[in-house]
């Protein structure tokens, strides 16, 4: 596996390079995790320079004395622990960087805060400091096989749960408690958590994303939908499902599940390697305006996972750029009615080119509308 | 409700202008919450400038449509969505600044990434930027007896969560369920969620601060340790107690027990109004020290609490700065024999004057070594 890192590293530090720049330093969690393979939160990763010895970790120390979670970082790649716990690990670093003879240093401008730019810049006033921007979130988009399936288990996880609360009373149960009981169920079938905090609405909360449970209780004739994803070895997935309770939907419930339905299938189907992110929001939006549910609906209908429950690229009419194959996103339209709640289809799909058989479903829970 | 926290904003505001700054953006969500009353995630507040018409909080708008939870901002404060999914609200904020002819801004430097606070000056290019600084958390420091009961509700909740498990069956079962109950009384009793990620160690992870709940089962002879804290109202609380299991704990159990026990009584009797912090850290240490645990230490032996679980003041040695009444800190000390396990007691306290009664304790449970 620490090859993997190192590919990732070396991809990067060539990057950089193009860009003129000998040393980078990463900070964004999710970006040290995804080039070191796990570090204790605060760490940050040094790239380069190129004379020096290689690449560095540099952890905090924690004030309570141990390691803290978050991975354990791959073999191969240095770790130090700064020497006071106080110290800023950005700091240290770019002094590091300044002592191997760096002429320059990349940073994540986009993350490092203000005063800890400030610092770095102070402890290596000969070092050109430039951006290295949002570099490594867009190596991150493209999946490798390893990453797929840490997600494809992150899904299956996630189906379980779901299926067993599905086979459990839910009338006279509260948001709150179903939520709860289904992020336990995740952590049972050997979730590291839920990757990100689900989301369970009835009656007029249904349908409404990210809904926080509330005390609301299931009702005979509600809509219940749910939204939930297990985190495994750092990698989130997301499932979203509506279903009614009780023997028989009304009739609006019916025609409102069989629209979002439609524009969650035809979000779906749009997926293909080079196809613009733009078109695959416009697929799924466009069955949900010609339903008569044009107003208020939400900005995207779906976007990337990863290491980030919200990644690149965005499903959004606004958005730029195309798919390529090996990128895992959401499909996730939905119709909130205010005072009567609605209907949320989600489901986590790898973009597939059609000699590969097509959009890979990872989360495969029935879509019918379940009566329960 | 409200005049809390014009209050708090007027004494910001009135401090801004003091060291020059007509107008602040507060970024940092705990000091949102702190000023604004609540706030969804990515809110910003505007304060000033003196001649505009008062405060904003610029809210992010939803990309997937609805407002986020994270409580309701006061009533009387100005609200502003942004129009654009994407927009930056600190940049927003500092443009309507700029409108309202602010000479100067104060931002938080320590939370604006360097790439917002490029965005904001591009925007604003005749306002003069200054450094806000930790201004806001200095404020949090002390508590007034809203928030105080706030953290007091918090800890009978976190009470009432241990209290239930210490009643039920421990053996055979694994520290990552054990955490998960916790979690699940924690919000039945009421509370927001867990105030942190409850730690649960038995046999050789007891006593180790922020240890991970693993799959290792409670056993006949272990230590148990477990660190809990409810969110009441945004308010986080922290205990932290060590439990044996079986009938006979053996004598190096007692001992150790014993020991840490009577650190963590020090550090608490030490709790007073002009007390230097770093005077309560050494009482609770040299407990340890004469007991023979002088080496591998924690840094730290205590911290406030309050919006955020880990806030000013810090007991520890280098330490700067005196403890005020009304400030809620816990007193943690323990000991880690690593292969064997170890102790850990942890309280949250409020500093009392001693005419009103020296420190209050808010996490009630017995601290007698309880064999279960």
């Amino acid at each position: 596996m620490s090859e993997v890192y190192e590919a990732r590293r070396t991809r990067l530090r060539d990057r950089c390079a193009a860009a003129g720049s000998e040393s980078a330093l990463v900070s964004r969690p999710a970006n040290v995790r995804y080039l070191a393979g796990g570090a204790p939160p605060g760490a940050v990763l040094l790239l380069g320079p190129p004379g020096g010895d290689h690449d560095l970790l540099m952890c905090p120390q924690d004030p309570f004395g141990e390691p803290r979670p978050g991975g354990r970082p791959a073999e191969g790649l240095r770790i130090a622990v700064l020497p006071a716990p106080d110290a800023d690990p950005a700091v240290a670093a770019a002094a590091r960087a300044a002592a191997a003879r760096a002429g320059s240093l990349a940073v994540e401008e986009h993350h490092l805060s203000v005063a800890q730019y400030r610092a770095v810049r102070s402890v290596v006033p000969g070092v050109r400091l430039a951006d290295l921007g949002r570099a490594v979130e867009q190596q991150r988009v493209v999946k490798d096989e390893e990453e797929i399936s840490c997600l494809r288990i992150a899904a299956e996880i996630t189906d379980q749960a779901l299926g067993e609360l599905l086979e459990s009373i839910l009338v006279g149960r509260t948001e709150r408690h179903l939520a709860l009981e289904l992020e336990r169920r995740l952590v049972d079938h050997g979730a590291a958590g839920p990757a990100f905090p689900t989301s369970v609405g009835a009656g007029p909360n249904s349908g409404s994303p990210d809904h926080q449970p509330t005390d609301r209780r299931v009702e005979e004739g509600d809509f219940l939908s749910v939204r939930l994803g297990a985190d495994y070895g750092g990698y989130r997935c997301e499932i979203g499902r509506t279903f009614v309770i009780g023997t028989s939907p009304a009739s609006w419930q019916i025609d409102l599940y069989e629209l979002v339905f439609a524009a969650q299938r035809a979000g779906r189907e749009a997926l293909a390697p080079g196809v613009a992110c733009r078109d695959v929001d416009r697929a799924a939006r466009q069955v949900l305006r010609a339903g008569g549910h044009g107003e208020g609906l939400e900005a995207r209908t779906g976007h990337g996972v990863g290491l980030e429950i919200d990644e690149d690229p965005r499903l959004e009419p606004a958005a730029m750029g195309k798919l390529d194959a090996c990128v895992p996103v959401t499909v996730e339209p939905g119709v909130h009615l205010p005072g009567r709640g609605g209907v949320r289809i989600d489901d986590t799909l790898v973009v597939r080119s059609e000699a590969d058989g097509g959009p890979e479903l990872l989360t495969i829970t029935t879509k019918e509308l379940l009566a329960l």
